[in-house]
């Protein structure tokens, strides 16, 4: 495929839209809508298209929540059959809840119920609340970040100024931090709250926190709102060896649609009504639907194995091409996700490498996860041919 | 139509998925999954099914989330259309997006923004944030339910313990209170968010209420999440004469599909990144395609004044038969929905009319209100007929 050397996309159909979208919502704020040149409006299997019509490889899956593809024909049937059913109604309970619990229960096999949100923050300050109605305590300990919500603004501290004090201490992963938190305060800490960063820590890191955990009474909750479908049955928590009281379960759920759940001991989920974490839209037959037929899919393909040798295969392609090129870069990676460290030396290269896969056809966020979604494995030669394009047109 | 006079409901089926349901996910609690026999599991305008193949006409319209009625054909076939063009992207910025702002700032004209989320509690919990941003100014002064998180914990007392001090002050409508809270505190006060009580306080407490919070330098910020939509173009505010600094909308604007915003003034939703109130699927695309689609309805038929006149048509109804039977009832309306009010004297009344309405193929909560939805316009005579049924049968 003769790719030229430095291309150059007709964007004026989205830079036209964006004019117009920074007037009436959100801004052109890199970390808003100014952060890329092009406006997605399609999605088919591995790749997304932009207003001019320009098609990408897709890197980011959408945050990491459609780990499939795009409109996954599967997914897609599935939702559409449920649309002329009637999407919400007053009663919670329904077939598809009761089918989606018993599978989820079945992917983690120590847990006893699982209880519906629609976003991945939903579901961790659900799961927060929850333990400190189980436990009757009140702090949260934490590390990692588990989204937007109030209670978990301290640890993003860019959220500024901060506006309450927060029940939840953030402990950054440092054990020795976390022992000391423990011992001085062990018996008010209603759980810990734990978002893996399986490119940084280690199995024994995750057990030790467990452990630590359990000593003090304390629930063990990991917020694997992005690993857990990802990683196939048992979530991150299995492939360390741990077994939480709960774990936060989102992306990759319904294949791009929102729906999130609190896995666990009925000991937290039991807590429901007292906690007051309910709400009108969390049993939207929607995201039940889109959840079941992904995890027929996920199981039937064996997505997690499939993405994550793809994975390795574009990690160990990229970082080949970043040798060849002289051009220093590490590339932490756990399965199908990875990232690129660059040397702090060469602080624009992020944002130049990024427009140039941009151009080259690649879509990715340079400053986050690549992360493979199933269809991906398909185009892993195309992908690296894009990608060495891209570092010549550096 | 003949109607039997006791009619004996089968509900087998039903109870045998309850009883599962049960195990694996929430409770048999009355403010759990026990609070009906049945289990609905299907809807098509203005009747809901349950797994036992009964009929019901439905008074909850899902909370008041579904207002044109259930499956209707024209939402259906929006978010079927949308399925096929992939769900969610990496980029938030969309035509839909664009388009159902722009629509929202047709419907409030005072507005200049609008920002986007799934559930009604996370566009109130974001206006909240936006708003101490905007400001630099800390406390919350709240009337109403905001639904679940954390910052408004202290105004639902049943979410008990409380779990930490909350910068939300609950002034329960209570004018005297509100002035002395602006007086002494008013200086630290970012908004005022008020749920509309129209059932309860008239335009000039809503006048007031604003004024206070101008007078003080405080932001207005109107929770419709239930009125917004439901009202017709301008919402609730418009309906008493005010104009807010930002609503929040939610209930009906996706009809049953979820989706929120926050329609306010750019010095609210241009602090979207400062305040970190943004995440994963809050750009989705069957959302907005389910708001588009449910907009256009709600305006070409004019449902607010459809279902406003139908619910006057009900609830006079029902109060005629009320009085029949000697019944000691009251029914505060507010448009299209109307609750009933027990003697204090007859607690158990209201649980009775509950089973013998849903025996009699009316589907509604007595405890809440009863939220007419557009397609009811073509029943009133059936229902009546069954309410009827329903209080002979007590």
């Amino acid at each position: 495929m003769p790719m030229p050397t430095h291309p150059v996309l007709d964007w004026s159909r989205s830079a036209a839209h964006l004019r117009r979208s920074h007037i009436v919502t959100t801004s052109p704020r890199s970390d808003e809508d100014g952060h890329y040149p092009c406006v997605l409006t399609r999605g088919s299997g591995a790749r997304v298209y932009d207003l001019d019509g320009n098609a990408y490889l897709d890197l980011t899956g959408s945050f990491g929540s459609v780990l499939i593809g795009h409109a996954e024909p599967a997914v897609v049937q599935a939702v559409t059959d449920v649309l002329t059913e009637g999407n919400l109604f007053y009663t919670g309970a329904s077939p598809r809840r009761l089918a989606l619990t018993e599978r989820l229960l079945s992917w983690f096999p120590w847990a006893e119920q699982a209880v519906f949100y629609r976003t991945g923050s939903c579901a961790v300050s659900a799961a927060a609340r929850l333990a400190q109605h189980a436990t009757g305590r009140r702090r949260v300990l934490s590390s990692g970040y588990h989204g937007w919500h109030d209670w978990h603004l301290e640890a993003v501290p860019e959220a500024k100024p901060k506006m309450f004090e927060s029940y939840a201490t953030e402990f950054h992963n440092d054990l020795a931090v976390y022992r000391s938190w423990l011992d001085l305060h062990g018996e008010d800490v209603a759980a810990v709250v734990v978002t893996p960063e399986p490119h940084r820590f280690d199995a024994a890191h995750y057990q030790e926190l467990s452990k630590g955990a359990k000593e003090h009474g304390c629930l063990f909750i990991v917020d694997e709102v992005k690993t857990a479908v990802r990683a196939g049955a048992g979530g991150f928590s299995a492939r360390v060896g741990i077994e939480p009281d709960a774990v936060t379960v989102s992306k990759g759920l319904g294949n791009g649609h929102s729906v999130s759940a609190v896995v666990g001991r009925r000991q937290i989920t039991q807590e429901l009504s007292e906690a007051h974490v309910w709400s009108t839209y969390q049993n939207e037959q929607v995201g039940f639907a889109a959840a079941l037929a992904s995890l027929d899919f996920l199981e039937r393909h064996d997505v997690a194995a499939v993405t994550a040798r793809s994975g390795e295969t574009v990690r160990q392609g990229v970082l080949d091409l970043f040798a060849e090129h002289g051009l220093p870069v590490a590339a932490p990676a756990w399965g199908s996700m990875f990232e690129l460290d660059f040397d702090a030396t060469d602080e624009g290269l992020a944002e130049l490498l990024e427009a140039a896969l941009l151009r080259h056809g690649i879509f990715c966020d340079t400053g986050d996860d690549f992360n493979m979604m199933f269809h991906i494995a398909g185009h892993t030669d195309e992908l690296l041919e894009r990608f060495a394009a891209a570092l010549g047109d550096l």
